[in-house]
This record gives C-alpha cells, structure tokens and sequence, in this order.
C-alpha cells in the first residue's frame, strides 16, 4: 500500500519546469494529460469506476454511482512554477484513503467518488476552478469555450485535443448531483498549522478573490529619440499601478492585492511599449471590501493612465465571494480529528462546491508556508496523516 | 528603374508581426533571411559583387573590392513590432542611388560598396549594432557568440542554421579595411525635419545609450495566502524603478531613460512572482551624464529592493559613447545637399563605423515622428529626394 509521499513520488517526473524552477502542469498540455491518465489507471486499479464528465473533470466511483454519495479529491493542473503539492496532494490522498479503507476490509453503504478537477489554477485560461465552476454552472460554457491561453488556443481546441468533446461542457447532470458531501484535502499555504504545531488543520473560511486585467495604452516609439516630454508610455502609470495595489490592500483589513503577470507590447529593450496588460489578484474577507478595493484601483488606474497621456481599460476576468464552509461540518471534521479551524485566502474548488453541497476543507501542514512555488513542502508523517484523517472521514460519513 | 518606395514594397509582406502589429524581422530568423535573399538577388541583378564577411554582414561591391572605397547601407532587422522604414530605407536607397548613377553612365572611380549590418536593433540577441560592432572589433566575438535569444538559441547556433560559420566572427579584415568613408541614410526617428519644413537632414551627433539589466529576486508565494507583511515580492522594486527611471532622466539635460520590457516569473496571475528582470535603455548628452545616471539607478534599485527584502542584481548589457559624426564631412555634406544638421538620440550602424571611418549620416522627413512603431513613415517623394542625395554623396565620393 503506497504512502501519498509514494504515490506523489510516481509523478514527481511529469511537468518540472527547468527554466522557471518546480512545475508547469497546464490543463490538457501534454504533462497535465500524463497525469491524468496515471489517476486513471490508479483508480482502475483500485477497482473504481472512471467517469468522465463534459468538462474534463474525471471521477472515479466506489463501488459505482449512486446517490447520496460522499466525494472527496482534487486538481492535477498547476500555476507556472509551482509546486509539487498544490492538488496533488489531495488527489494521492483520496488514492491512499480508499486504500487503507479496502485493507480493512471496509464496504461504503453510501457511494464514494474521487475526483480530479481541470484548470484549478486558471494557468492556462485564465479563470481559477474551470472544471468545477462549469460542473456546478456558476461559470457559462458560452464563455468559456471561447477563453483562450497563450497561444491562441481555445479552450474548445484544447479539450477536442484532449479528447473531451466541447459539446459536452457544462453543469454536470451525472456524477455532481449525485454527491451529498464533499471533502478537499490540500497541502496548507501559509504556516498556521506551524504556528499551532499541528499537522493538521480544518478550513474555516475563504477569501473572496477575483482576477481583474488593466490594459493600458500609450503610443509605442523609440526609446532614444523621444524626448521624455513627447512620450505617452503606458509603462508609466502599469508600474505604478503595482504599488497603488499594495498600498490600497494595506488599508483594509487582512486584504491581498497582487501583481505577479505584467506584459508590455510590443516587449523590445530599445522600445517604448504601446500598450501593457496587467493582471491584478485582489482579495479581502468581504464582497464589500474587495469590489471596493478594486474599484480604487480602477480609478487610480484611469488617473495615472491619463496624467501620462495614456488610457486605460479594465475587466473583470473571475470573481468568487466569500465562503464560508459549512458550520455543523466544520464542527463535525474538528471533533473527528481533534484538529483547529483556519482561514485561508487561497481559492479551491471545494469553494465553488460549497455553494451547492455541504463542503469541507482539510489542510495538511506546510513548513515553509510557501506555495505556488518550489518551495511549497509537506513532510511525508505529515502526509500520511493526512490520508489517515481523509479516510476516517470518508469511512464515518459513507457508512 | 524603381524607386526607393517600389523597393520597399517588394518586401512589405515579409515580416509582419500580426499579433503586435508592424514588423518582426529578428536576425538569422525565417524572414529576416528572406530579406538577405532578396538584397543579395537585387544587388546581383544590378551586378554587383556580393561578399558576406564573417559576423552575418552582407558586401555588394561596384564593380569589385578595392581600396580606399565608399561604403553605404543600413540593416533589414527590426525591434519586436517594428516599422517599415528603420533599416529597410537605407538599404533601398542604396540600391535606388546605385540605379540613379548606373542610369547616367557613371563609373565609380573608387569602388562602392553597399552593405547590409546584422542585428542592428538586438532585438533578439540584445546587443545592438551587434554586425558592426563584431566587423569593427568593437564587440569580442567570445562574448557575442555565446549570447542566447529568448528560446534560448545562441548566435553561433543562430549564425550556422543561416549558413554562416561562427569560426570566421570577428574584425572584418576583408572589406571594412578597404572602407574609406561611410554614408548611412535612415529615416528620422522624431519630427526634427517636419518642424524644419524639410526633406532631408544630416545627422550632427547620437547620444551616449546602453542597455543594463536589473534582476531583482524575492520570495515566489501564494497572492492569495500570502499575508502583505510576508511578502518579499520583487514587482514592487521593479515597477518603482520604471518611474525612478522617468524621474531620474529629467533631471539631466536632453537624457530618456526607458523600461519597455519586464518579465517577472514565473508569470501567474495568482503567483508573487519570485524574481522580476527588467531592461533599462539610457541615453544622454555625455557619456558622464549616462553613467551618472544610470548609477543613480543602480543605487535606487538597491534600496527599492532592500525595503521588500529583495536582492538585486544589475549587469550593463551593451554601451556606445557619445557620438559626434566627423566635422569636415558634416560640413561636406551640408553644402552639398543644402540640408540642415540634427542631433539624434537613436543609435545606428554608422556610430560605430564613426569611430574608425570618417562618417556621415542623412535622415529623411518621417511626418509622424513615431519609429519603433507600426506608425513609422516616410512619403514616397521625400524617399526619393533621399536616395537622390544619396547619389549625389556616391557620385561625389567615388570619382
């Protein structure tokens, strides 16, 4: 019987990113459809049947669909560079849940389904919890079909690619309906279980978080021969821009405003830029306050975009509000495994199922409390008693 | 006999950049070798004598080698999203004053050389005037052939998939020796002429310019679980340094200083990137005001990162003096073309010819002033006028 340090170690091959450090695991690119069909074949072999739904979300039955089931899992996709245990994680832990139920010799009287969620990070197409979001109808198949990465693909392109027919996407009427609980294991990102020395925790709360991009406009020229006073360069207030979200996040309470993807066009050293596009992260622990973080921001961005002669438009490209898992689940996982509450900032797609399903959130301890990065770790005791609390909660709440 | 316009029409589909717009003719690549094809089969329809050097650079003499002779020409490169006229017009007008004296009979009493420089812009491997800087001494072969595009290609590999061996890289002791004087003719990059009211023009000076790099590294995290007081996120050094540049320059006579690429990765939007390059291009009357300068920058860079605790690193990438074009010549060829002196803050081939040649450079009228940019223009009559001042240079010259 592997350990999740075992299984993750079977992986650990697929989607290192030599340039950028860690991993770069996009939803169906090559890497990513190699772990994919690991998870398959795990799940085969675990005597589970496979269920693909329309958009690309892949569920694994125990013994075989049925209502009133109990689910738990995760993504396999990745931000660019990042770590080995954001989604993983939680998906080899499902894997090591069913396996130390079946060395018991246990028979789940409700029905248990693993899952892998697609595009969880929105590394590819931009919008964070993709598969979930379209299975639970909270983001339109219309819209995101036509995203593209990029390259130019479109989501459509990539799932016929993939082998997923596009036809198909949308809110899942076979596996999703079907389920009565949810639970997501994931590795902690931040260092609250460090703090309470414990392995680990239960999720209390999630920020609400959207993605906003700022595109802004300028004339493209010669970086030499136009004098300063000429120049109309929307790198000017792009870059201020990053500070203004510092700064305005600091005035609110326990917010986050984050600038980590900024593109200049046309990008030449000798060259000034034409237009940049920049995507603001913003999240607070209110609706109220992160829309009104953000609409500081859109009038900071219009006045230093016109101070400089430039312009400057922006758009929302995805929005979650804040959740709040389930009370009497909450109080129930914490008593099962004796284990505290912590809030998060991260958004997960046990978020967007808790809109919908009684959800709950396990996080495993992370000494470095980075994530999204290659620094992001867990000790394999620390895994291990993870998959151990996931399959008490699984064995409680199916039998 | 066609005219500099006609000439530039024949290689307007090559090249264009759909998705910025303009063109991107980056050296050794698909297109930009299409354009050498293309000058070589004009040059040799005119029956000239073509003679590559070593370092990527293209001879075309009439009627063959020769001491003490006159050279004219530009480069077929482009920045990222470039125009049409930067480069391309000298090439062009080569050829049409090469027409415009074949046409009256003349026969070169020294040799004329036409001549097409490699890498101009860096726009791929990052050291411009990297041709002329290679064939003059300027730039160490060792150095040049190691450096690496952004796919990671070096310029030796670049040089053989073009056919052209990297064991030859080096001074030019081939044609550049035989050289005795140098005419560049380029089209203006700002609107000195245009508020002149004149065609033509002939550069008195270039400004001192280089290109340093500034790395800043921190901590890749969560932008969403990342508390602000955690963060040690090096888009916050880096977007302030782009203003510190603008600030900085203003402070000095005539000076620009530009960030028109920044690359932070691993480039997520809900990642605090963990390190950020970024480009700075900077120019100004003297060489002591651009070093002035440019340490003040370095200095500011220091202390923008050490208050997010960040690092930074900082590498000068490619530096050119002031240039002031020879006096007698400058005077030569005001009198000859009746055609007013400007300085220019671009630099050009025929600056670092400058320094070993006696030089001189003619602009044509741009009414927009824009270069670098899809905008970039020249009227088809004011490019005429150009390759027709060219000629009388060539004729004067060379009998």
């Amino acid at each position: 019987m592997p350990s999740p340090s075992e299984l993750l170690a079977d992986i650990r091959r697929v989607g290192r990113d030599r340039e950028r450090g860690g991993y770069s695991r996009h939803v169906f690119e090559h890497c990513e459809l190699e772990l994919r069909e690991w998870f398959v074949e795990q799940a085969t072999r675990r005597g589970l049947e496979v269920l693909p739904d329309g958009n690309g979300n892949i569920w694994a039955w125990w013994p075989a669909p049925g209502d009133g089931a109990v689910a738990t899992g995760s993504h396999l996709d990745s931000v660019p560079g990042g770590g080995e245990f954001d989604g993983p994680l939680g998906v080899v832990s499902a894997l090591s849940a069913v396996d130390r139920l079946r060395a018991e010799g246990f028979r789940p009287r409700r029905p248990l389904a693993l899952v892998v969620f697609a595009e969880e990070e929105g590394g590819r197409f931009g919008i964070p919890c993709l598969g979930s979001g379209l299975a639970t109808g909270t983001v339109a198949p219309e819209r995101a079909l036509g995203l593209r990465d990029e390259s130019g693909t479109s989501l459509a392109e990539a799932m016929r690619a993939a082998g997923v027919d596009p036809e198909h996407a949308g809110p899942d009427r076979t596996s999703l309906p079907r389920i009565a609980r949810f639970v997501e294991l994931h590795v902690e990102q931040g260092r609250g279980l460090v703090h309470r020395q414990r392995p680990l925790g239960v999720a209390s709360s999630i920020l609400a978080h959207g993605r906003w991009r700022f595109r802004f406009t300028g004339q493209g020229n010669h970086a030499g021969a136009t004098p300063l006073d000429d120049r109309r360069d929307p790198m000017l207030p792009a870059s201020l821009l990053v500070s203004e979200a510092r700064r305005t996040a600091a005035r609110y309470d326990d917010a986050r405003a984050t600038v980590g993807r900024i593109r200049p066009v046309p990008s030449g050293t000798n060259v000034i830029a034409a237009s940049v596009d920049l995507w603001l992260d913003a999240r607070a622990h209110s609706d109220a306050d992160t829309r009104g973080m953000v609409e500081e921001l859109r009038y900071r961005a219009e006045a230093l975009a016109v101070e400089e002669g430039c312009e400057v438009l922006s758009s929302e490209e995805s929005y979650s509000d804040t959740v709040s898992f389930d009370g009497p689940l909450r109080d129930e996982l914490t008593g099962m495994l004796a284990a505290p509450e912590l809030p998060t900032g991260a958004g997960h797609d046990a978020g967007v199922l808790a809109a919908r399903i009684p959800t709950g959130m396990l996080f495993v301890r992370n000494p470095t409390g980075v994530s999204h990065a290659p620094e992001e770790y867990a000790e394999p005791a620390d895994c291990d008693a993870g998959a151990e609390a996931l399959a008490t909660v699984l064995r409680r709440w199916s039998r």
